[in-house]
This record gives structure tokens, C-alpha cells and sequence, in this order.
């Protein structure tokens, strides 16, 4: 068991790691919660939902709420279903929502708690890699169908009890999904973690490979976000590989990419714009071969057209006065935040399309 | 014109009072806002909006949403039409949104500010007495068909203007409900400022008392929610009067009473519950008298059951483990929370319905 400590600004929480500590949940808990709402989804509650309900032995209310797996979820819909089960159940200032599942369940849940009687306390209970990203720092939404996360607070859970066994039934496509964040965490901070990422294969990825990773993932995020919480400054990095990664996937529909491929495809293309700018090394050659051997969807790319793409760009939240804001690298573990020009923006993603997507 | 600071944990911020400073709003904001959304009701629309857009004479945009007037528009359904003006009119993070009226936009407009995009920019400019209340304290909120303000969050806004030439359209009825608040500040504060509102009608207010009462009023609800924002602890005082005006409200339904007039009602039962308590003098007779003499709704009363209320008091969201907890007085200036029987509730509750209802 390992564990990391995040001071946020409204309070202090810990981030646990460890092989089955779903099942030890209430001995983990600061406060002696009597009504307990599990949010989870329908593919997670086969798993792990009984798991969690049955480790709370000692008389408490628990209740549950599923939503259906998938981004669709994180909707204004589900987050009126959930605020509805909130008052069903009577859960009052004293009571506990445990969001059990992926990012979608996180953020969507977390986005409950934080609204329901103006924020109540929740846990997360991380059941993918990728939710290594999405447990920490505090960001919590839902989507609006003009984009993604339009609607959300900045709220800190209690604590993140990361069960890495959880991880034992995750999909080839959902490693996949969550080492694109795990490998923009290390090319963010440091290039002999990010070398020895390259080396690596997913498919025959190690758990205690997996345990490292995610806790120097979950301390490079921490790093960040306890220096700039609401993102006023340097918790821009995070978005290495987003700006393009959000357009990508509101461009192809929820669903048809995983937000974590769509952010190691990003990635590549924040790494291209990075060298047009620096000489530094950033082992753009190895990145690429890396997505190839863990066959990351870069055929994808074939079929997007390259001004749409940036038109999408420019309608995101990162964006201020219209101007397209990038974070770029410096060299590797050195990033930067630029404006960037629309024409530059536009040819680089047409070299990209041309070289990745047909290869 | 009047000021006084605000220190909220996230940032510190500026009530303003004065005559005609809606025409002012641009030279007192610190920032420089490119995109400004105003919302407004349809009742409020008619008299300020054109004051507070022609403002802004700087080139910015100024977006409008305007809201059907009444309680039933702090809804789920009006916060996701205000989202998606903020979507359609491209907020971004620099933007700003004034909450232009009563208590009921502010909450409304708070609230929709507070998670745009996690949370973007806000000013409060009051148009009601009631609202020297609300827009002060961060407190933002919408209903939920199973009780008020269960939807919400604490968001602080930018700036408070207070332009008190507005009060000059509020009516009778709103005039009284704005009351109800200020002479709850007045029994949790001081019994020398009390003592002078219960020798005043309301029908021949000054403006110059006016501005006091509701400096006076400000100025002791800031001291509280300075000293504990998130009601963990002493702001609970601001309950006073609250448990019953809540239930009245809901058992009444939106509309056949405003806020103030209920809490003005629920104001009365607390002293009485505080009397059993405490041989203090809490003027309990002259406010009956000012109550009478201002022409508050105390035949309401009559038409209400005793015992629906009490069950709506326990389910109200300051309900700890379905305990009914009240605000009550040790004299004037000395608030205190404590724990409630329900049959003690239930004859007080009686006893009030009984003589004052009819009387
Ligand atoms: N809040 C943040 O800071 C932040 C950061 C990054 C991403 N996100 C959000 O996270 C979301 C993506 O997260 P995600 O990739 O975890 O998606 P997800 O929660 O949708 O999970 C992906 C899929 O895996 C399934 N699943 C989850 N755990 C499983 C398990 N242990 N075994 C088998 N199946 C399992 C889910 O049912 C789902 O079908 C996006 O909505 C993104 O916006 C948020
Ligand atoms: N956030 C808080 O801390 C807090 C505190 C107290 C009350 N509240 C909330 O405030 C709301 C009640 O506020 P309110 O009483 O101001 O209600 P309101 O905003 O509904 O205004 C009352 C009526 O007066 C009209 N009006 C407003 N200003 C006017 C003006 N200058 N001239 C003519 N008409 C005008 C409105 O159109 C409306 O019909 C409730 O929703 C209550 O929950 C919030
Ligand atoms: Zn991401
Ligand atoms: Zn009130």
C-alpha cells in the first residue's frame, strides 16, 4: 500500500494505492458517515459494486445509483437523476457519495456532490488508469452539448482509495486510454520515467509496473494542481495534448475515441509544434513507434479534416480573447504555455494527418 | 455612497450603496470585461436592464437573459437555458455575469456563474431589500421540486452594487419581505437598532433610513459568514426564523408567500420557542405589534396544520441525523442552536397558529 498526500486549499486528502482495498473502505474513512450513496455505472457494478456496498457492515444507510457506462452519461440528464436520488434517499450534510468508476464516474459524480445542498462530502474510488488523472486535483463536470466539461466546480474530495485489482478487468483499449495520460505525466516532468515508458509494452505490463506509474503519475498531477488549483497558471501544463485532443473528440462524437487516446494523439501533435520552436530532444520518433506498437488509433486521423479540427480549437474553454493558447515543451519535463497563429496550427496538423494517419 | 469590504476565503470583495450607481457599474469593476451577460427577471427587465447595458460604453459585448419574474424561475429548467446563453454567446473564463435583481436572480444567476466553465466571474446588483440578504455571503442556489435551494454552491461574487434608487418601484408586498431579513439582523445584533425598527411603518420609510437599516443589515451578515462561510458552525444563526419559514413556504407552495413574510412569521415562533427557554426580554409583544401594524400575512397561519409542518421542519437540509435543530435567542444579540423535541415543537407551533392566526 502506498500512499500520497494532496493539500488542496479547502483541505488536505490522501490518496491510498493498494491491491484490494476496495473492500476496506469504511476503516479508511475520518468520519462516521450514516448515509452513504454509491454512484457508479452499469458495467463497474457488476464488478465491484457489491464489493463496496458489503464492506460497510456497521449499520449504515447505503445506497446505490447506476447510470450507463459511457461518456453519454456525464449529462445533464444523469446529474438531475443522481440530485433526484440525493433527496430520495434524505442524504443530508453529514452523509458520503462514493463515485465508484472510471473519470466519467468521477467527474459526474464528483459534480453532484459538489452542487447537492452546495457540497457534500464524496470519495473517489478509481476503477480505471486513466482516473488516475481524473481522482486528483478537484475538477468535477458534466458536458453540455456545445463541448465538453462546460458545466462543473473545482471540489476536492475526502479522500481516493485506489484499488489497483480493479484495474485486472479493464479493456486492451482502456490501458490504452489511461497510459495517454500516464505518458503526457511523464513528458511533462522527466525523461528517464518517460525513456522507460517507451520501452514499454502494454500488453505485458506488470502490477507493480502499473503501481508505479500511476503513483508517479498521481504526484506529477499533485505537484501541479497544489501550486495553481483553479487553474490560473501553471495548471494549464495538464492540458499538454488537450487542446487538439478535445477537438478530436467532439469532432468524431463521444464514443467513436477514448479521451485517452485522443490525448496521446494530442500529445504527438503538441510534440510536433514543440519542435518548431525548440531543438530540444523530444523523443518524437520513439513517441510515434510507442502508439504504433500499443496500436493507438492513429488511422483515426485519416479521416478528420484539418481546418474543422482547428475551427474546434478555437471554441474551447482554454481559449481566451480568441486566441488559440497551446502548452508546449521546452524539452521534455519543461512546459510552456504560447499563443499560437492560426496558419502555423493549420499546417502542422496537415503534415501530421499526412504522416501519422496514412503510415 | 456607502462601502464596506468583504472578506471571503477566496478573494475579498465590495458592497456598494448608493443612489443611481447602476448607471456606474463599468468604472467600479477592476477588471476589463470583454463579454458580459446580464441576467434580469421580466419584472426587473422593464425598469433597469437598458440602465445597466447602456453602462457599458466601452465596445464590449453585452449578452441579455431575461427570466420570467417569480420564484418558479430559480429552476433546473432556467439554469440550463442560462448555461446554454452562456455557451451560445461564447463565455469564456475573462467574462462576466451580472446578476441584475432580487434574491431570486442572485441565487439563479450565482449559481449559473459558479459552474460555468468551474466557476467565471459575477456581480451582484441587487434591485430588492431582501436581497441586502442574499447577495452578500456567497450563497448561490436553485430549488428542487423536493425543497428549496438544494441545488447550490458557495461563490463569491466580484462586486456588490447596491443602487437603493431601485427600491423605489419594489412593492408593498416586497418592501415587507425584504423586512422580515432586516429585522432578523436586527434581533441577532442589537437591541438599541431593533427597538428603533419596531417603532417604524413601513408605509413611511425614508430613504436615509432605508440606507441604514440595510448598511446595518449587511454588516451583520457579513460579520457571520466572515467568520464561518460555509455554515459549518456560527452561521447557522443566519437560520433564525428559517426552519418554519421553510416549511410554510414549500407547504404554501412558491408564490402564496414571499421569503421575508415567512421568515418573518417563522421569525415569531422562534422568539416564542426562545422564550420557554430564557426569561430574556425578546420584545416578543411588539413584534406581534409591528407584525399587525405593517400588515404581515399572519392569517396565513391559520390555514396551515401543525403537524405537516413539523414533519417538513425535520426534513429540511439543517436536519443532523433527522434531528430537528433550531436557531434560538438568549436575548437580543445572543443566538444559539439547539436540538428539538418534536412534541415541543408541535404545542408551540399550535399555540402561535392559534393566537396569532386568528387574532
Ligand atoms: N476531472 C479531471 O481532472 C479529468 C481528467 C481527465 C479526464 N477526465 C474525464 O474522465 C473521463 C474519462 O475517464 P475514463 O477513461 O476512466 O472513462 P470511463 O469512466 O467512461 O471508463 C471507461 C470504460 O471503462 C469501464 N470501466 C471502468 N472501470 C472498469 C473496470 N475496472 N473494469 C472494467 N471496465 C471498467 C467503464 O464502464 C467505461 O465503459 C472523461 O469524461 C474525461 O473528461 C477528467
Ligand atoms: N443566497 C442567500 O443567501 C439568500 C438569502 C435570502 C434569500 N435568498 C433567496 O432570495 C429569493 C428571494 O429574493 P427576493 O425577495 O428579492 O425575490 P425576487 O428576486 O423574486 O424579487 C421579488 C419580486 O420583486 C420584483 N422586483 C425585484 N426588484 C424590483 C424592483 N426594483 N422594482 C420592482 N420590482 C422588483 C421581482 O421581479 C419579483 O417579482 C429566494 O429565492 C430566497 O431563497 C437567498
Ligand atoms: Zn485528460
Ligand atoms: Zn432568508
Amino acid at each position: 500500500m502506498k500512499t500520497l498526500q494532496i493539500k488542496a486549499t479547502t483541505h488536505e486528502y490522501e490518496v491510498v494505492l493498494g491491491e484490494g482495498i476496495r473492500h476496506r473502505i469504511p476503516e479508511m474513512l475520518e468520519k462516521d458517515y450514516q448515509s452513504i450513496l454509491i454512484i457508479t455505472d452499469d458495467q463497474v457494478s457488476d464488478y465491484y459494486l457489491e464489493d463496496v456496498r458489503q464492506s460497510f457492515t456497521g449499520g449504515q444507510h447505503v445506497h446505490t445509483a447506476v447510470v450507463p457506462s459511457g461518456e453519454a452519461s456525464k449529462s445533464m440528464e444523469c446529474y438531475e437523476q443522481l440530485l433526484d436520488a440525493c433527496t430520495t434517499h434524505q442524504l443530508d450534510r453529514r452523509s458520503l457519495i462514493i463515485a465508484l468508476g472510471g473519470g466519467m464516474i468521477g467527474d459526474l459524480a464528483g459534480f453532484t456532490a459538489s452542487t447537492y445542498l452546495r457540497g457534500i462530502d464524496y470519495i473517489q474510488v478509481p476503477t480505471t488508469i486513466l482516473a488516475h488523472d481524473s481522482s486528483v486535483g478537484g475538477k468535477v463536470a458534466i458536458n453540455h452539448p456545445r463541448g465538453k466539461n462546460l458545466i462543473g466546480s473545482f471540489f476536492n474530495p475526502q479522500k481516493v482509495v485506489y484499488d489497483l485489482e480493479t484495474i485486472a478487468t479493464l479493456s486492451r483499449k482502456e490501458i490504452r486510454s489511461g497510459y495517454g495520460e500516464v505518458i503526457k505525466h511523464a513528458f511533462l516532468s522527466d525523461v528517464n520515467w518517460l525513456e522507460s515508458l517507451l520501452d514499454v509494452s502494454l500488453d505485458t505490463l506488470t502490477s507493480r509496473q502499473l503501481e508505479e506509474d500511476l503513483y508517479r503519475g498521481i504526484q506529477v498531477k499533485a505537484s501541479i494542481v497544489e501550486k495553481d488549483e483553479k487553474e490560473a497558471d501553471i495548471r494549464q501544463y495538464l492540458n499538454l495534448g488537450h487542446t487538439l485532443a478535445h477537438a478530436i473528440e467532439s469532432e468524431l462524437g463521444y464514443g467513436r475515441v477514448t479521451h485517452g487516446e485522443a490525448v496521446a494523439l494530442g500529445l504527438l501533435y503538441a510534440l510536433k509544434l514543440s519542435s518548431r520552436k525548440s531543438d530540444k530532444d523530444l523523443r518524437v520518433n520513439d513517441y510515434v513507434n510507442w502508439l504504433r506498437k500499443n496500436e493507438y488509433p492513429l488511422d483515426l486521423l485519416r479521416g478528420l479534416d484539418a481546418e474543422k479540427l482547428v475551427d474546434r480549437m478555437k471554441w474551447d474553454k482554454k481559449t481566451i480573447g480568441r486566441q488559440i493558447n497551446f502548452v508546449l515543451l521546452d524539452g521534455v519535463g519543461h512546459p510552456y504555455v504560447q499563443a499560437m497563429d492560426d496558419s502555423l496550427l493549420l499546417n502542422e496538423l496537415k503534415c501530421v494527418i499526412e504522416e501519422v494517419g496514412n503510415g
